[in-house]
């Protein structure tokens, strides 16, 4: 490939982007550095920096998610009250199953394992995104609602990170079987 | 400190383990070097290799167990069954409530999030010392015992790495009532 210089912004800047979010799931946050993305993206880190400041910058615009939480979890918790699990496990299989989606929430997950500040931002996405917002809909015990949040990222960790079987090859309708009646009872029980 | 060499090895692995210890608890598997971990130590790298050999090797010497899944878990399945979710959940608590053992356990985390190497690592730990272990002693599908498995590492998450509360500040006791009815259900429905 060639360098950067007879690029213009409107093409660097998604290579940026995409080199990112490839290393960013490959490494986590801490061990993708801005030089090691510049070079995947054939441009100089210079380039990166003036795109987009810091790598945390370059880290949030990367990941920007597929799906606004903002839409989706109002949706959820307003619906029939004796299906939220049903709709909850549904919703994250899906969200989860969008493969291009994946990619950008497994290296939100391992930046979060690996580093304080991956740890800060992804709970205080999980916070602010998804927890407030059905504590805000249910009038139940916010440590119900961060235990439901418990079991589906413990099925994250099964499923996408340890490829643990049956996990991995279970259906969305068996794993909604099993999961619904748990988030059910967490949320409303 | 002085350099390892008036050291005699009695006196040398053990700073060698424990420099290595806190580093794969910090970085994870790849991203503790060996190099790192020597000069922790304040050893020559030569002698990391000498006494370990490689560095995965290294790291399950690390990473020693303090306690023997092999004696607990046929303790924990013998009991009576209507009271296996309290057991497993207590169990679970009481280990990781361990100060010495937590650290060792999140670098396990890390690595399994943060390398392939570290993921089959804790995939076949877990299925060979936990799963298959609760597989031989109850005749229940193996998606039961991977979802409940699969609670507690999410609790895992919540609790050690994101560090979201009420999930961190929570006794033992609300712990207990939350989620052993939830891993009674999977496991002896």
């Amino acid at each position: 490939m060639t360098l950067g210089r007879r690029r213009g912004p409107t093409e660097t800047r998604p290579l940026i982007l995409k080199a990112a979010a490839q290393l960013f799931a490959e490494k986590g946050f801490d061990g993708a550095s801005v030089r090691a993305i510049a070079r995947n993206a054939s441009v100089d880190p210079a380039l990166v920096h003036h795109f987009f400041g810091t790598k945390e910058a370059l880290f949030v615009a990367a990941m920007e998610f597929p799906f606004e939480p903002a839409q989706i979890v109002p949706r959820i918790v307003e619906g029939p009250r004796e299906e939220i699990g049903e709709r909850i496990v549904r919703t994250f299989l899906t969200v989860w199953g969008n493969d291009e989606a994946r990619p950008r929430f497994l290296a939100i997950v391992r930046t979060a394992t690996t580093s304080e500040q991956g740890a800060a931002m992804l709970r205080e996405f999980i916070t602010a995104a998804l927890l407030n917002r059905v504590g805000d809909a249910l009038e139940i015990p916010r440590l119900r609602i961060t235990l439901a949040a418990a079991q589906m990222m413990g099925v994250v960790m099964m499923r996408y990170v340890l490829e643990l079987e049956p996990v991995v090859s279970a259906s969305d309708e068996e794993l909604v079987e099993m999961l619904a009646p748990v988030i059910q009872g967490y949320l409303a029980p």
